[in-house]
C-alpha cells in the first residue's frame, strides 16, 4: 500500500503542477445543472490526466469521478474517489482557492486520501494506515474544545435557509465561514482551524477528506449518523466523533 | 506624502514581524460585547505598536482604533484609522486569516490605505494619489462581468436573516463567501476575486480598503448610497461605482 501511496502523491503533486501551467491560458466554462454549477474544460483535462495515469500503473482499479458520471459501486475493488477541481466556482470567479482531491478505497474500506490546495501548494494526506500529513507537518487528532471558540463552515443555502437547524446549531459558535470548496473547508477541519464542515455534497467532494478524518478523530457521516452512499448528492456533515450525539440532539433530524 | 505612504509600510510589515514573532506563545482572550466578539491582548499590542510609532514620527497626527475606543472625529485633521487585528476570531480559532488595517486621511480625504495578511505575508497598498499593490503585483481597476459569474461576500447574519435583501441580491451572483475579515474580504474585491462586499461594520473595519478601492473604482457606502459616518458600526458595502444603482434597486432600503 505504501507504494501506492508514495504513486498517488507525485502523481496528484503532478495533475496541481500540470493545472497551474495552464491556468493563465483561457478556457471553456459551461453550465451543468443551473449557472451556479459550474464546469471546466480544465476539469475534464484534469480528471483524464489522473485517469489515464492510475489506469496505466493499476489496470484493474476503478474510479468514481466527478465529470462525465463515473459511478463505480464504492463497496467493490480498488476504487479511486477523484474531484479534479473541487471548488470550479473559485477557479472560475477567483483563480484559487480550489483543490484536487482523491481518495483510494479498497471493498468500501479507505486506505488513503490526497487534498491538493494547488495554488497555496498545500497537501493534505494519510488516512488508513498512514499519519496524516500537511506538507512536511504531521497533523494532530481532534482536541476538545468549546463551541464557543470554534468556528463551522456551512453550505450557503443551508445556512440562509436553517435546513435541518444548521442555522441554529452555528449559533452555538464562534461564527460560520463558507469558502466554496468541500475539500479545502474539511482541510481546515483536519487542520484544526474548524471544528465541522456541513454541505449538500457528492462521494467526491468527501472521498479523500472521509479517510483522512476518519484517522484523526472526525466522522464524515449524513446528518442522521449515517454512512454516506457514496451514490448521490446528500447532506453530509464531517464533525468531532466525539461530539457526534451532541451536534445530532441540536439538528432537526 | 510618499514619505509618510513609505513610513506606513514599512510599519505595517514590522507590526505584522512583531505580531508573527508572538503568535506561539499564549494570548489572554476577552469578550467584549458576546461570546463571539473577542479581543486578546494581542490585538492591543499591536495597536500600542502602531500608535507609538507613528506618535513618534508624527506627533500631530491623531487617531480613530479600534482598541479603548479611540474615537476621533474623521474630518479634522490628520487621522490614522487602525484596526491591529482584523479578524480576531480567525487570529483566536484558526491562527490564520486575520488582517492588519491601516488607512490614513487628512481632513476626511482618504490618502492611502494598507491592508496586510500576516500569514500569507500578502500587503496590499495604495489609494489616493499612489496606484494600489498586492506585494510587487500593481492591481487593475474593476473590470465589468455578470453577476452570475461573480462572487459575493457578506457577513453571514445579514444573509442568513436576509438583511435589506441581500440573501435576494446574493442569489443572483455565482456564490456567497464568508471568510471572517473584513479587511481580507475587501482585499479580495480589490484583487477582483470578489465582486463586492456587504456587512455589518465599523469605521476601522473599512478605513483602508475604501481608499484603495475608490482608486480602483469601488464605492464603499452604506446601503442607500451615503458615505460612511466613520462613528459607529452600520451596513456598509464595498461595490462597483458603475453598479451601485443596480444594485440598490435590489435592495430593500
Amino acid at each position: 500500500m505504501e507504494t501506492k501511496f508514495d504513486f498517488a502523491k507525485s502523481l496528484v503533486w503532478s495533475a496541481g503542477a500540470f493545472l497551474k501551467a495552464q491556468m493563465d491560458q483561457p478556457f471553456e466554462i459551461k453550465e451543468k445543472t443551473d449557472f451556479t454549477d459550474l464546469v471546466t474544460d480544465m476539469d475534464q483535462k484534469v480528471q483524464d490526466f489522473l485517469m489515464e495515469a492510475i489506469t496505466e500503473a493499476y489496470p484493474s482499479d476503478c474510479f468514481l469521478a466527478e465529470e462525465g458520471d463515473v459511478f463505480q459501486d464504492i463497496h467493490e475493488g480498488n476504487i479511486w474517489v477523484i474531484d479534479p477541481i473541487d471548488g470550479t466556482a473559485n477557479f472560475v470567479a477567483q483563480k484559487t482557492d480550489f483543490a484536487i482531491s482523491v481518495g483510494y478505497y479498497e471493498n468500501g474500506v479507505g486506505q488513503f486520501g490526497l487534498i491538493y490546495d494547488v495554488m497555496a501548494e498545500e497537501m493534505f494526506y494519510g488516512g488508513g494506515a498512514f499519519e496524516v500529513f500537511c506538507n512536511e507537518t504531521p497533523l494532530p487528532a481532534f482536541e476538545e474544545r468549546p463551541y464557543s471558540q470554534s468556528l463551522l463552515a456551512i453550505n450557503p443555502g443551508m445556512y440562509r435557509h436553517n435546513v435541518a437547524g444548521v442555522g441554529d446549531l452555528a449559533s452555538q459558535f464562534l461564527g460560520v465561514r463558507t469558502y466554496g470548496s468541500a475539500a479545502l473547508s474539511a482541510s481546515k477541519v483536519l487542520a484544526g482551524q474548524l471544528y465541522g464542515y456541513i454541505s449538500n455534497i457528492s462521494p467526491w467532494d468527501y472521498g479523500a477528506s472521509k479517510i483522512m478524518g476518519d484517522r484523526l478523530g472526525y466522522a464524515t457521516v449524513t446528518l442522521s449518523g449515517e454512512e454516506p452512499s457514496f451514490k448521490e448528492r446528500e447532506f453530509i456533515m464531517m464533525v468531532p466523533k466525539t461530539r457526534l450525539a451532541d451536534i445530532q440532539k441540536v439538528l432537526e433530524i
